[in-house]
């Protein structure tokens, strides 16, 4: 099998490598449809994260399975499944809360930019569509295995209801898919904080209402202009930086919520502004299991159309090429087809 | 008329003050039926925090309205009423909210130990009993200006439902009053944090279930020994350091809340850490405003009865020994009647 490899700093090599086989009872393995580049995956290409040694790319994947281990129950060879970056048992009680990325068992999946891929504790982790989906459904039912369940989860986190007034601090493919949650859960008042002309377009496209480009203390300034001085209901922060935490969570209106889902690079909240703020904050790696079956249903039924995130779609050999766009900014999000 | 100054650390005195007087057309006059020390008080009397003037003391108060500014419409001299620490409007978008302590006009209240209290925006702030109480009813009608309204906060703050497992981080007044919230609340299950025999009694008898004496790392492991592994589901921090704050976050399990009421001294939240922790977390100054009709009935129809943290009254010219009781831990909550 061939599949992506990171050597180092923008060093990503489409070779062959060791086939997917079965390790323990409860894996999977799936005959990967699509898989794709993410946000955090530039971490380590930019040499910001260190590469200690080769490491097999990605983890947003969905496609056949083809094999499946002798404990696997409910899970089948030739269902089409969508699975997210934690494997999880979906039986613990962190499993049973909805933290299924918390989960006591829990494992990262890696490697998917490849042809196959081993799935750990397939019955929990792996959920299949009705059936074998037609291509046009492929990108929407990949976004599921983690950008989609992530901006969805910031929604949630943020306690999005009908008729609020949500911000979105951040426009990369997860802040682009928090405003389609926000519109999808009810919002009335969508401002996205963008100032990418392409990426504003999408965003009103998936239903932003207004656009601010200012940021940091500009930023928070407009927001309060444009909710009577108090702050936004629920504000998702899809960033992950002091600036954009701190953006965020001063946008906010006391007793609001923010939802944060960028992994926080140097993050350091001072307590007593935090206290001050009255804000409710909510976040962390957004448990995709929880919303798997829901989001899979709003796209089989067309209500969503989250795949348009990605603007880039490119065979797998070229997994490099869609390194360097997402990189270099002239892509949003890169889908690779094996 | 007279009352209680603080001229540095542990120099309180009782001494004649200028009369209180109307001064805007929104304010109220009260006699002060009774008074307390708060926990919060000792910080400027240990000298922690800087006393650059000397200062009338006090922001706990109950007692009868002597007179009222020319556009004060519901409150009326004779009334028995009870306030909070923060004078608000009630009419703002935060007030509306139930933020009534991030008012949009918010003020302080201060110099409640003394014979009379000025209180601001009278209308929006002061709310009156069902007629003048009987004197046993005086102590918990006076917890609800502070004391008991912010326990009750914690509680709200950490989202407690009925049948949840809850921890209480700080033994002092207001973890007490989070104890006796939590069961008004219907938590199945109390764990009261704390090494001090009287007030573990005092905690049991609020409703406390079990009692942890260990702190630190040792807290959160006994904590997560009582909850299968995956700690509490809401966690009261009633403290405010960064150790209290740290043992409260790390014994709530993923997806769990922290109801934080503590003012925080020196607190810095690791971003990483709180983002993989996986709670909720709310606090802040309590808006006691939003409680106290509902608290007021409690207390009158002898539901609760947050009073018996006082285990210390004193007339109000002995204010100086109820602070150094306080200071010197050998009472939980001083009660000062003029």
């Amino acid at each position: 099998m061939r599949g992506a490899v990171l050597y180092g700093a923008r060093d990503v090599r489409f070779e062959e490598r060791d086939a997917q086989t079965l390790i323990k009872p409860t894996d999977a393995i799936i005959r990967v449809s699509a898989a794709c580049v993410c946000g955090s995956d530039l971490w380590p290409y930019r040499g910001i994260s260190p590469v200690a040694q080769p490491t097999p790319m990605g983890h947003e994947y969905c496609g056949i399975v083809e094999e499946v281990g002798s404990a696997v129950t409910t899970i089948k060879p030739g269902q089409f499944v969508i699975g997210s970056f934690f494997a999880s048992d979906n039986t613990c009680p962190n499993c049973q809360a909805g933290y299924q990325s918390s989960c006591q068992h829990r494992e990262h999946v890696g490697g998917a930019q490849a042809d196959l891929l081993r799935v750990p504790l397939a019955d929990g982790t792996l959920v299949p569509t009705p059936h074998v989906p037609s291509e046009d459904l492929l990108p929407s039912l990949l976004t599921l295995s983690d950008v989609m369940g992530t901006g969805w989860f910031a929604a949630a986190a943020a306690n999005v209801q009908p008729g609020m007034t949500v911000a979105v601090v951040g426009d990369g493919a997860v802040g682009l898919l928090g405003v389609l949650s926000a519109r999808q859960m009810g919002a009335e008042r969508i401002i996205a904080m963008s100032r990418h002309e392409p990426r504003q377009q999408l965003a009103r496209e998936f239903g932003a209402t207004d656009i601010v480009t200012e940021r940091g203390d500009e930023g928070v300034e407009r927001i309060k202009e444009l909710t009577s001085g108090i702050g936004a209901d629920a504000v998702l922060e899809c960033v992950g930086t002091q600036e954009s935490m701190m953006q965020a969570i001063r946008s906010t209106r006391p007793g609001g919520s923010v939802g944060y889902v960028g992994v926080p690079h140097g993050v350091e909240l001072n307590g007593e502004q935090l206290f001050f703020s009255h804000i409710r904050l909510h976040g962390g790696p957004a448990p995709v299991r929880r919303f798997l079956p829901e989001l899979i249903d709003l796209v089989w039924n067309g209500t969503i159309n989250p795949g348009k995130v990605f603007d880039l779609t490119l065979p797998l050999d070229q997994a490099a090429e869609g390194y360097r766009a997402m990189d270099e900014r002239r892509a949003i999000k890169t889908l690779l087809r094996p």
